[in-house]
């Protein structure tokens, strides 16, 4: 007999792990819950009955890969902080397995709101998580007052999935250098302090 | 009696609007030649003749916004030139009709490697119109020598496409000010210049 926590741990992982494959091999279009029970050799049932609907899969998945990205790298500077995330973004819209995979859950958000909602979660935690490297650099002295911290992070990731979406060139890790050092620049240069940009300081950096 | 080009002209227009709206309004999985004619009132046989794929319209429809997009706007200052650049993209992906339809060819590029290059060139046309806001500003001394033009341009881009495809926040003008602003800053401080970010230069205007 086994605990039912450790069934449903492993009936859970079965299921996200066959709708990643899915998802970075097929796209979201191909997800189905029948075929998803199927790959993962676990009842159908169980499947209806614990999510109900393919969006529902997709969101648990996030909150996983949120729950499992890898914790924040302390370097001592903002750009040596900056530059691990970036290289961290890097590696996994990189990594033959997980760019497929959001590049299609990005693709299921532009028509379908319950994944927006979920990659919005995603990124919230993964923006929570990196916060702290700007909060600790304006404590350094070394961007302003009121640097906008989630908005910094954006800045570092914003070119990468620029690139994996628009295919303007490659992901090489010079890229990713060069996102670090771009959002390090303009940080120290206040570009995302508030009060920049006509005033404005609209994003948080839980958002 | 009219001339041939002048009913070849109206036919494309017709069938490129539809496909626009069809794209707009339902997303790229519910292209389809025949839907496209009929809404276009133009006969099927010459939309199949025509185009053929649901791929040649979408390609054919990318090359005539490229075509249309407005032209560069010159200031006289690097951060002018970017400002109106990132306020031009601003208000396309903003734009209730143009705003889902790039959110819908970027999600079908994700899966259709026809779409994807179409995309590409559209960019490169993009790319290619405002690079010499850049070459200027480095003849103006503005920035370093060898500052890649192509970069600078993709970096005020990226993060207003951040923010449509990744749901993180709203896209107001503050945003493209302030995407003008880290990128002009980036190029002050020398990032995107030749040798930067590890002293390789991977991106070319063009591309």
């Amino acid at each position: 007999m086994e605990r039912p926590g450790g069934r449903t741990a492993r009936v859970r992982a079965a299921v996200l792990r066959a709708a990643g494959d899915v998802l970075a091999e097929q796209g979201f279009a191909h997800l189905d819950l029948s075929d998803l029970a199927r790959r993962a050799d676990v009842g159908k049932t169980t499947v209806y009955r614990r999510w109900g609907t393919v969006t529902a899969v997709v969101t648990d998945l996030l909150a996983e890969m949120a729950a499992e990205s890898l914790p924040r790298t302390e370097t001592g500077s903002l750009l040596g902080d900056l530059r691990a995330n970036a290289r961290l973004v890097r590696a996994t819209l990189t990594d033959p397995r997980q760019g497929p995979l959001f590049a299609a859950v990005i693709a299921a958000a532009t028509c379908d709101d319950a994944t927006a909602r979920a990659l919005r979660t995603f990124y919230a935690t993964r923006i929570a998580e990196w916060a702290p490297c700007v909060t600790q650099a304006v404590a350094r002295g070394e961007v302003p007052e009121g640097t906008d911290a989630g908005e910094v992070i954006r800045a570092v990731s914003a070119p990468l999935y620029y690139r994996l979406l628009t295919g303007a060139g490659d992901l090489g890790e010079e890229v990713a250098d060069r996102a670090a050092e771009a959002a390090a620049a303009a940080a120290r240069a206040g570009v995302f302090a508030a009060g920049a940009a006509g005033g404005i300081n609209t994003a948080s950096g839980a958002r």
